[in-house]
C-alpha cells in the first residue's frame, strides 16, 4: 500500500475497515495504482441520451461486455454502470475491474424543468454483483433537490453499514438555475460540499467555469480575491470546497471533446490538486485502439510520466 | 455536578437517565461547564449558504478538523454540524467535545417562498459518531410546517429511547409571514414554545425584534403590559414562553457582526435569563487567535467575569 | 365503583379490560369521581394560538406545573396537553391526575383554509408518561379530514391494543363550510357521530348552535321535527347522534367568556344529558384562586348539587 | 486529550467513533484521567453473594446511591453494576460518573459445577441509562463456555452497532478445572485472549498465580522460557496475551483483603504494564472515608506519585 | 485475470457475481495469484489453544498486526482469523490482503467428547471489516455435527446473499470417531464431500492417511481399487470427492513439523490436484525472516518453480 494511498485512507477514519477497504481496493486497482489519482469510466449515458445517441458511433459499444473490457484493457480504477449494464457483465468479468452500481437513473424520454431520477438498485444489489461501492445523483438546484438528499442519506446509511464505498454526482440543475449557472464556480463548489455533507465518500462534479452565480457568493469570492480565473486554480477550490481535499472529488468531462482540450482539462485536474476524472462519453466514442490511447495519455498526464 | 446543572437537570426529570446524562454532558464540559450556561459551535453554513461564501474570508475553516479544534480549544459546550463535517472528525478528535449530529439541512440552491429540509441523518448515526444529541431545524410559518413537526415528533421519539438529547432551530420562516414578522418578540416566543412542546430538550431560536406581528396577540402583549421594548425582556418573554424557563432556551446570532453588538446581545441574554449563544459564522469568519478571544469574551460575558 | 360507572364502561363491553381501566380512572378520579360526569382541563392553547396569547393574562399558566396542579387541585378528572407540556410535568405529577397525550396539534402561524395536524406523539409516548388515554383532533370539513380520519383509525387501533383511552376532538372547519356551519346543530351532531364511528371512547364538540347548515339535513330535521330550538335540546340532539348516549360526548367552551354564560352552558349540557366539560381558557386565563372557586361551581353544577 | 489516551484510542481503528468516545470517557474521567491507567468500582455482589454477606460489615453499602457516590468522590473512572442497581440512581447521578451495565450476573442460591450467568440486560437498557458501555462475563472452563462467547457475540455487535463500549469479565472456572487452574497464569492469559477475540474493548481477569495448569501450555512455557515467577512478569504475560498490549485489561482483586496485599498488586500490575484495577469488595466494605483513603492510595500508585 | 483463474470461477457459475468477484480477489491476490493454488494464513489458535501455546516460541506474534504483516510480505492469498484479531488490524491495514472473518470458534479449557463451536461473528461483521469471505468449521462425526449443518447453512445462505465467499473447515471428530478415523481416507473425503454439499466454496481439510475407517467404505475402496497408499492418491482421491475438483479444496498442516515433512506435503497435495494450503503454526512459530522463506518455497512450490 503507497504511503499516498495509507493517506487518503486516513481522511477517513470514522468510516469502517469495510468502506475503507473498497475505497482501496479503487485506488490499488489499474494503472493509476498508488498514485492517489483515479481515472473511472462510466457508462450510464444509454440510460441517460438512449442508446443510437451513445453508441451508435462506435457500435462494439452496445454490448455491456464492452466496457467492462475497455475499463479493463485501459487500466480504470473502477468501471461505473447501472443494474442492468452490471447484471450483464459482472459474473463475466468478476474480481476483474472494481464496479461502481449507479442507484439511480433518468432518461430524456419526458423533459422537466426540475429533473429527478428513479432509484434503479441498491446496495444489497451491489453486494450481489460485487461491487466495491454505489453510486448516486443529486441535482442540487432542483426543487427536487432535498427529497434526493434525504434519499441519498438513507440509501448511503445502509451502503456504509454494509462496508461500501458511496461516490456521488453532484450535478447543479433545476429551473433556479441558469444553464450558465450550472458549471459556475461558486455553484459547483456548493455541489461538491453539498455531496460531502451528505457523506460522500468520493465526490463527483463537472469542471467548473469562472462564472460567480449567486450574488451573495460573488461578493464574498471578489472580497476575498479567491483565485478563479484559470481552471486549475478552479479545480483547487472545489478540492478546498470538499472538506479542505479530505474527501476525494473527481470531474467529469461531459460530451464529445477535441482531445487535446480533454488533455488540457486533465492537467488542469491534476495541477489543481484534483483526484482524477471519470470519463465516459470520451472514452467510449471512439474505436477501442483509440481509447486506450487516448486514456493511456491521460493516465500518463495523472502518473506525472507526461506533463 | 454544581447546584446549577442540578437544578436544570430536575426539570427534565420526565426524560431517561440517558438523555440527563447527554444534556449534563453538554452542560458540563468546557468553559462555561457548570454554570447553567452553554455556547454552542453551529457549522452547518457550507451546507446552508454554500462553502465559498462561508469559510473564504477564513480559509482554514474549510477543513472540518478546524471547527473540532476551534470547539475544543475555545471550550464551547458542544460542536453541531451536519453529516459529513462531522464523519470526517469524530474518529480524530473522540472524547474531545460534545456532538450534536444536525439532522436535517438545506441549501440556497432552489429559492422556496415555503422552505423545507432534507433529512440527512438519524439517530443512529449520532450514535455510531459519540454524539451527546441530534438537531433539527423547523420552519413555524412554512407551509410545510406541520410534516416538520411530524417528523421531528418520529426523529425525537427515537431519539429519545436511545438516551440522545434533542436541540431544536426553531425559525420562523414562510409565505405566510413577513421578513419583520420572522423576528418579531410575539412570533419568536411562539417559535420557541412550539419546539417545546413537540419534546425539545434544547430551543434555538433567533434574537426577537420588539415588533408584534400577529394581531390577536399583539392585542393581549398590549393589554397584558408584556414588556418587549429592550431586548433581555424580550429574552425574557422568550424564557417565559419556554415553558416558565423549564427549558434550555440558546438564542443564534446570524451574520457577522461588529464584535460590540454580538456582546451586548450575550448582555442581554444573559440578564434575560438565557442559557446562552449558538455562534457560527461570528465565530469561524475570522482568524482563529480572534476567535477564541472573542469567544472568551463571551464565555466570560456569561459567567459573570465582565459586566 | 358507583352503579352509574358501571353503567357507562357496560357501553364499551367490546373493548379491552385495559381501556375499561382507564375510563374507569378518569370516571372515578377527582370530584366528580362515581357521578358518570367529566370535567377536564386541556392545555393546548400555547401550541394552537401561542404562548403570549394564552399565558399572559395570568403568567404562572407558562410554566407546565401550574396546569398540573391546576387540574389536581381543582379535582378535574384528567388533564390533556401536548407531548412537552406532560414531559415537563408527568414525573413530577406522576399518579395525581389521569393524563391525557394529546397527539396531533397544529398552529396559526400560517393560515390555511383547509386546516391540518401534525401528528406529534404516539401511543407509546402515552404509556411512557403515565397516560390514561390519547387524544386527536379531526376536522370534519377539511379537504384533508379523511387523512386524518385514517391516521387516527391507525393510532387509535394501537392505542386500544395498548389499552388506552381515545378521546377524539371534532371540530367542523374547511373550505366548503361556513363559520356558521362549523357549529350548527346538524353538522356538530354529524362530527360526533363520526368520531364515534372512528372508535373514540369519549367525543368532544363544540355546544352547537341552533343554525341547520346542510340542505339535506334541514329538511329532514323540520320534518321530523328535530328540537333544536334551546341548547339543553341541541345537546340531547348531539348525545343521541353520539349511539344515542352509548358514548361519553363532551363539550368544549372556546374562548374566555363571562361566567355567567359558561354556567348556564353546563347547566344546558347537564341538563341535555351531555357528559361533562372541557375546558380549557376560561380555567386557566384567571388567578389560580378565582380558577379553583370556578371549576368548583361547574362540578357543583354537573353534581346537582346547584342549580 | 492526553497523547497517551490518543495512542491506546489508535489501537482501536476498526470500531466507530462512538465506541471511541465512549472508551475516551472511561479514560478522561476521573483521578487517573489521561493516564491511560483506570480504576473501575463494580458493585454486584449483592447479586453474585447476597447483600448481607456484601454489606453487612458497611450498612451504608446497602443504599444504590452510597456506590455512586463512592465513584464519584474516588474519582473511578467507571462505575458497573447491573440493571437494578443503576436504575436506582442514574437519573441521580446523571453525568457524574461513566456507567457500564453488567448485562450477565448469577447467584449462589444453588451451585452449579458448569457456572453460567442469565442475561440481565441490554444494550438498549444501557443507552436509556446514559452507560457508556455494557459489561458481560464467559466462564472459560465450563460447558456452557461456548453459549455464554455466542450470547456475548450477539451482544457486542449490538452494543458497538450502538457506539457502546465492550467490558468482558473472564473468569475461568468449571468442572474442567481446578480451583486452582482457574487462576493459573496459562489459563488466565487464555481467558484474557479469549474475551479479546470476542471482541472486548476492555478485558478484566483476575491476577494469575504461577501455576500452570494445562500441560500441553507448561510444555510451552516451559521451553520458551516465559517469566512467571513473579506477579509484575505474570501481569506483563497476560497483556502480552491481550493482543500484545494493544487492549485494555484490568485485573481484579477478589475477596476482602489486607491494603498491603491490595497495594502490592497494583504495583504489579502497574510494573507489568497492565491497565488498572476493578476492585469492589476491597473498597465498599468498609467505611467510606477508609475507602476513599484506600482508593486515593491506589490511584497514586498507578500514577506514579507513589512507588 | 489467467485462464485457470477463469476456469476455476466458471465451476461457481450457480453463484452470483459478488461470490465470483471475492473468490477471485483471493485467486488474483500474492505471490500465487492467477496460478490457481492457494495459501491461506490462519491465525485462531490463540483461541483454539491458548496464547502461550500459539505465540510463546515467536513473541511477536501475540500482536494482531503481526499476522497481517505476515500475510501482506509472504504473498498469502488471504488472512483467516477470529473477530477480535481482525477488528484489531483490518482499519490499520485495509486492502492489503483479503480477510475471512472465521465465524466459529472452540477453545480447550474444557474438553468434550463431541466438540462443538460458538458462533462469534456474522456475515455483517465481515462486511464491516472488509472481509471476502466467512469461514466456519463443521465436526462430522460429532453428536452436535447436524445443528452445525445447520447453522452453517443459515450462515452460508446470509453470506452469500451479501456476495461473500464462504469457506468451510471440515474437521471429522468425536465419540463416534477415533483418533485413527479422524484423518482416515474415506473419512476425510467424506467431510469435504458434506462441506461442499452445504454450499462451501472452499473446502479445508487435513492431510488424510491410509487408513479406512468405515466398514461400509472400506469394502468398496477396496474393491473398487480406489489408490490410497500414496499421499498424491490421496489428495487426488479428496479432490475428487469434492465434486470431481470442481470445488477449491485445500489442506491444513496442523502441528509445527520439520520443514522437509512440510514442503513433502505441499508436493502431494500438488501433484494429488489440491488447490493448496492453509498454513497456520507452521507460518507463524518461527522467526519472521523465516517464515518469510518457509512460506516462499511452498509457494515455489505450488507456482511449479521448485520440483
Amino acid at each position: 500500500m503507497s504511503k499516498r494511498t495509507k493517506e487518503i485512507l486516513s481522511w477517513y477514519a470514522g468510516d469502517s475497515p469495510g468502506c475503507l477497504t473498497n475505497l482501496a481496493r479503487m485506488l490499488n486497482h489499474g494503472t493509476l495504482r498508488g498514485t492517489g489519482k483515479m481515472v473511472i469510466l462510466p457508462v450510464d449515458q444509454g440510460f441517460e441520451h438512449g442508446p443510437g445517441r451513445s453508441f451508435a458511433m462506435n457500435p462494439p459499444a452496445y454490448s455491456p461486455h464492452y466496457h467492462f473490457e475497455l475499463a479493463v484493457e485501459s487500466g480504470c480504477n473502477a468501471y461505473a454502470a447501472p443494474l442492468g449494464f452490471l447484471e450483464a457483465g459482472a459474473a463475466d468479468f468478476a474480481g476483474e475491474v472494481p464496479l461502481i452500481l449507479k442507484l439511480n437513473n433518468h432518461d430524456v424520454l419526458a423533459d422537466e424543468k426540475d429533473p429527478y431520477q428513479a432509484v434503479t438498485g441498491s446496495a444489497k444489489d451491489a453486494l450481489r454483483l460485487g461491487c466495491v461501492g454505489v453510486g448516486y445523483t443529486i441535482y442540487p438546484g432542483s426543487t427536487h433537490r432535498l427529497k434526493m438528499y434525504q434519499t441519498l442519506s438513507e440509501i448511503s446509511a445502509e451502503a456504509k453499514a454494509l462496508g461500501l464505498a458511496v461516490i456521488v454526482w453532484s450535478y447543479p440543475r433545476g429551473s433556479s438555475l441558469t444553464k450558465e449557472a450550472e458549471t459556475a464556480i461558486d455553484v459547483t463548489a456548493y455541489a461538491a460540499h453539498i455531496a460531502a455533507q451528505l457523506g460522500a465518500h468520493i465526490v463527483k462534479v463537472k469542471l467548473p467555469t469562472a462564472h460567480l452565480a449567486q450574488d451573495a457568493a460573488r461578493k464574498v469570492y471578489e472580497k476575498s480575491g479567491v483565485p478563479v480565473a484559470n481552471l486549475a486554480d478552479r479545480v483547487r477550490h472545489v478540492v478546498q470546497s470538499t472538506f479542505d481535499g479530505r474527501r476525494i472529488v473527481i470531474f467529469s468531462g461531459g460530451a464529445r471533446e477535441e482531445d487535446k482540450v480533454v488533455f488540457d482539462e486533465v492537467r488542469a485536474i491534476r495541477d489543481g490538486g484534483g483526484f482524477g476524472s471519470i470519463i465516459g462519453r470520451n472514452s467510449f466514442q471512439r474505436p477501442r485502439a483509440e481509447s486506450l490511447e487516448f486514456l493511456k495519455t491521460i493516465m500518463n498526464l495523472y502518473a506525472g510520466k507526461l506533463k
